[in-house]
């Protein structure tokens, strides 16, 4: 179905995440909540060099399920990150020309400090204990990892989905530490039918009993009840139209056939796509992530939309998928209001491609144009050497 | 949020379902798996007087967790059939005029043979030995309902979503058998993205360890699955745009907060409908229906599209939503071809509700309008006297 053409190509060879610990007790991190956490571990991956001016640095975020592994290869992997079309050498974020830092969020499960990692008050995993964390607390954490760096401001901070829930709050809550920033596919705040769609994930995990309250570290982990959460978001990642082209009706033979197993293509797709992910990610990270997803609003406590964005000077690059249902075009649209507002230097562009929200990690090409034309012009007006 | 003018006006009064037994062994139904099934219960209610020609005959068909209940209201109950608006004196199916019948499905739970029914051989509940329906077997249990009223003909079948597969099947299977027929936001074939959600639901049954492959009668039911699969349901129903509308963002206070127990109003409702509907629903009916829907093809066999309307002389109305992302707009129009290759008298009728899939149930006034006017004209061509 997908034409990665960027893909394979060139890459930047193989890669190590790294782990930079702080937030050391007695100087955790105070959360939004007001609830203090830490030690703090962020997973973390760079890919080209930082120049001397510490100028040339770009943050990209990654969404949902995701992780800091965004481009390269793993020792002895034969897929490489999850951008690979948009991040090495010559690619859209050149890392000829950039430092790129792919940081993985608090409350995960792919190395930062989350619900599986180990309470330091009980030695044991956290579970529930784990605090609630926002979309501010994740950019807030990140922020130690740019200062571990030296870097003053960053020259964009870019991501999709869940990642461009990040790039907007950078863009408001540290208008001083960016030149430019690429919010994709992303939103201002959830809507009711994205709580809902994350909501009913909760509920399926939670409902399987082996979930015991988050306390299965150590024993059977709720595999059947995450493997539903994962179906559901997979669904609405994915248009009507990509799902037709990819799988019509088309029948998978099935030798253990019983009554109810799966038949269509598409539903050994899904059970394929539900039964991997249960092997890389932890449920209550799963819980921990979409609430914060859900929680995410830069509208609320009255701030109007025109204050969202009042201090910022950097330059923005808003991105959308017209075949997007579930962070719609119209999703974007009130972002480039809030921009607009705020006299806030954007431009815009939905992108006519058929494959869903998915788009912005599959459908690369047009996008990548759009990106690398924005990145260098954001590297000239700042002077970046490479 | 809706306004349901039709609505409590004027009713049909108090009714009650009544039950057709047939296909008693050893002259079992054939299903189109070649299976035998019988004894047959079909639950059905009727509204109006059939006349002496018996030529006034509407036959009224259900969605996915409907039942024969549509109009009027049951003997102490304060909420009316799922139909009420559009079935009564004066209303669009003018109960005055013509003699409705709306019939249950085989498969189901309400009253109708499905796998909570006992089986004759083993006196106990099918359970899984309840053999696979198509909506093709639920019509042509429909026949046997309609020869026992001595109708030839019916002035007109109709029916939105699983409810109008159904008349589409009578569309194609028993062309000379309608007089006209009203196919609501519908489809000739489920697509993957159909299958997929109906699939993640069947999958959330069958994870909740109550569903025990079936053989839960007697004991625990999988409730919990079941929720999770009408929630996901109830998502696919609505617009974002209707559940912005009604729920936004708010907060609903809940005392006994616990982590991830529901803050936001559509957690609260989506936890309420999934709750109430398994205290009215059998999660294996539940199974049997959706695959039902998933197996409906009408282009199938090789059958090109021009080729399944091809006897057909009924006059056709065919009715779409334009917020209706479930069945959009595109798969009525697909019905549409289907009727022009076949030289089909049709009329079709996009309405722009915001309602999404749920409009055909909520939002009645144009629907209403459209159907009176379609009705009256088939009833004046075909010299009904009422």
């Amino acid at each position: 179905m997908i034409k990665n053409v960027f893909l394979y190509e060139k890459n930047v060879g193989i890669v190590k995440t790294e782990y930079f610990t702080f937030a050391e007790p007695p100087n955790e991190m105070v959360l939004e909540s007001g609830e203090r956490l830490g030690p703090i571990t962020l997973a973390y991956e760079t890919y080209g060099k930082l120049n001397k001016e510490r100028s040339n640095a770009i943050l990209v975020l990654h969404a949902l399920s995701g992780d800091a592994h965004a481009a390269g290869f793993h020792e002895g992997d034969s897929k490489p990150g999850w951008w690979d079309g948009m991040i090495g050498p010559g690619k859209a974020i050149d890392t000829e020309k950039y430092f790129v830092i792919s940081s993985n969020v608090i409350g995960g499960c792919k190395g930062s400090t989350g619900p599986s990692s180990i309470n330091p008050k009980t030695k044991r995993p956290y579970g529930l204990d784990f605090p609630i964390i926002t979309i501010g607390d994740m950019v807030n954490a990140q922020i130690h990892l740019i200062e571990k760096f030296g870097i003053k401001k960053i020259l964009s901070v870019i991501g999709g989905s869940m990642g461009g829930m990040q790039v907007l709050q950078w863009m408001h809550s540290y208008p001083d530490r960016i030149n430019s920033a690429i919010p994709i596919a992303t939103t201002l705040r959830h809507n009711p039918q994205q709580i809902a769609f994350n909501e009913i994930g909760r509920k399926a995990i939670m409902a399987d009993p082996n979930w015991d309250n988050g306390n299965y570290y150590g024993h059977s982990p709720p595999l059947k009840g995450l493997a539903i959460a994962r179906m559901i978001g997979h669904v609405t990642y994915l248009s009507a139209f990509a799902m037709n082209e990819k799988f019509g009706r088309r029948i998978k033979e099935n030798k253990e056939y019983q009554k109810f197993s799966p038949e269509f293509e598409v539903e050994h797709y899904l059970r394929y796509k539900g039964d991997n992910f249960v092997k890389r990610f932890d449920a209550n990270s799963y819980l921990y992530i979409t609430k914060a997803m859900d929680y995410f609003d830069l509208l609320n406590n009255n701030k109007t939309i025109d204050e969202i964005f009042k201090n910022l000077k950097a330059k923005i690059l808003v991105i959308s998928f017209k075949s997007d249902w579930l962070y719609p075009p119209e999703q974007s649209l009130e972002i480039v209001k809030a921009c607009q507002l705020a006299g806030v230097d954007f431009s815009y562009h939905e992108i006519n491609s058929n494959y869903g929200h998915d788009s912005f990690l599959v459908d690369i090409k047009e996008q990548a144009e759009i990106i690398k034309n924005f990145l260098k012009d954001v590297a000239d007006m700042n002077g970046v050497e490479t």
